[in-house]
């Protein structure tokens, strides 16, 4: 078996050096990079966990990046990372940057000089992955697409896919008013389940109805208040997500409108409490624990030099409960 | 002004012992212990957070362990805590335990060996406290009362307290027949919150009426149906938090009873949830944010060598939302 210290002779460098490269921890003459990744290639060296731990100091470390530790969402994803490093002898730090810039860049600075081995990051600020790239971190990204070079993977789940079944069910539960909280359309969420209603709707023709909506319970209240003043004869709405449904609950019951008889409901992630609310909730689920746990079991596969897949798209289902009613059968 | 250096030349050692001696990071010779110590006293030595610097290789991190991460109540906490943490320059790791013995004692372990500063703790294990005075790291304890020599501070709210304004307010909104969910005996809250209540049935002379009740979901839904099974006619619910009260109004509501008409609804804790429910749950507050943010605040105090206060109470307040009626006045 080939070695880290014949990958070096033969690329007429130290072995630290091969562990440079293999590593990106600090730079290396471009000229000994091609070189060692030359070797690297013809000979097919693949490094083992205790060769590359022989030369690279590993905290054992994994920062986790959420934009606000508060949101359910982000919380049983955390969760599931915490579990899946665990079990891999990895410790988690958590950094909640309340969607505040300087705090990510001040968290990122500081897993730098903590050695962290990656980063799992949440974030909506696009400036913040220039920042990443400078850290020479690597970083799986949750909930959007891979753009930079540190970024070793992604993490997402099928957005457009959920859009078009949330707007199937509503057609399939009777509902012909339907008014859709348009998401975020500067993430990719938002735009993919937007687009998956919007395909629906051209397909079974039907006139386009939305309200823009942002991911969070007090403008879910807000968009609530907008459709009903808009739209008052909408007899369903598509929540941007379930903390916007939980708040469109509670204005449509203050408005004297009945949940599913009036007006029908959905929303989107299945997070816990869309079970816990009386009614309980219909929604597409993401598999919220599965991809936690994927984006932790991918940075640290990638940590211990295993290759890893870069996209990982993950299914939704429909989970019907108490706030739609069953498909209506044409008589 | 006295220098480390001074203390110890008074005291017959190196500079390095009377730091170890003042963080408690090693075993120290007895004899030379009390001999440092007597010299702090006589001096009244106190180092600079920049002279400790000096001597402790500090990582700027604590480690907070939860039961578990997905309980509101602790990530509201986590929350407080990081941000303050943050605003002094410390990092979190946030151990969830998920009442797992052994994984909170791999997790104290590695704080040690990540050379934590200190430890923030919830957890209901007692075993776990063994462990962590043999970690030699300091710990301030939340929601329960010091008692091993590591603990430097506990933070908890006035719990009996809380029971008492629940009682008091059930029978102010004209519950004439309330039922208590006693939270678990073995952890002070429960037992204090229960003391409270007990307290005010006999000063009124009003029936004991309970049946127990775990912090969680699904023993508030297993304990609704026991309450419904075993007094029917009750008119009013104390639940053992908020968690266990958005079971009681899940399970009520499935049992065709409306709150706050025929039946009367108050939880404990004041979690985000409690107001996102409809209709809203009216909650005995604690103040879950100040109270994480001073956890914080202690243990760097502590850490940087301010003196801090050890029992710290919180008060809790009344917050009438939805699930009760207004006090009902004699006519």
């Amino acid at each position: 078996m080939i070695s880290i210290r014949d990958v070096a002779k033969l690329a007429g460098v130290s072995p630290a050096t091969v562990s440079r490269v293999m590593n990106g921890t600090a730079n290396v003459d471009e000229v000994k990079k091609q070189r060692v990744q030359q070797v690297i290639q013809e000979t097919g060296f693949k490094p083992n966990e205790a060769a590359r731990t022989l030369y690279k100091k590993s905290a054992h470390l994994i920062g986790v990046i959420v934009p606000n530790i508060e949101n359910p969402f982000f919380n049983e994803m955390a969760k599931a990372i915490e579990g899946e490093a665990y079990e891999r002898g990895y410790r988690l730090t958590l950094c909640s940057s309340n969607d505040n810039l300087e705090k990510e860049k001040n968290s990122i600075e500081l897993l730098g000089r903590m050695n962290a081995d990656g980063i799992i990051l949440l974030t909506n600020e696009e400036e913040i992955f220039d920042q990443i790239a400078d850290a020479r971190i690597p970083v799986v990204v949750l909930d959007r697409a891979v753009r930079h070079k540190n970024e070793v993977a992604s993490i997402i789940s099928d957005n457009y896919e959920g859009g078009r079944m949330g707007m199937e069910h509503m057609l399939d539960a009777g509902c012909r008013n339907i008014v859709a909280m348009r998401g975020p359309q500067n993430l990719s969420s938002g735009r993919d389940r937007y687009k998956g209603y919007l395909d629906i709707c051209r397909e079974k023709h039907v006139k386009v109805q939305f309200v823009d909506c942002l991911y969070d319970y007090e403008d879910g209240l807000r968009s609530t208040e907008q459709i009903l003043r808009e739209y008052p004869d909408a007899d369903g709405i598509i929540a941007a997500n379930d903390m916007a449904a939980i708040s469109a609950y509670k204005i449509l019951t203050r408005h004297g409108k009945r949940v599913p008889e009036d007006i029908q409901l959905i929303g989107f992630d299945n997070i816990i409490m869309s079970r816990l609310m009386t009614p309980e909730l219909t929604t597409i689920a993401q598999p919220i624990t599965e991809m936690g746990s994927k984006a932790a079991q991918i940075l640290i596969d990638h940590i211990e030099g295993k290759e890893v897949p870069q996209k990982n798209i993950f299914e939704v289902k429909l989970i019907q409960r108490e706030t739609t009613r069953n498909k209506v059968t044409k008589a």
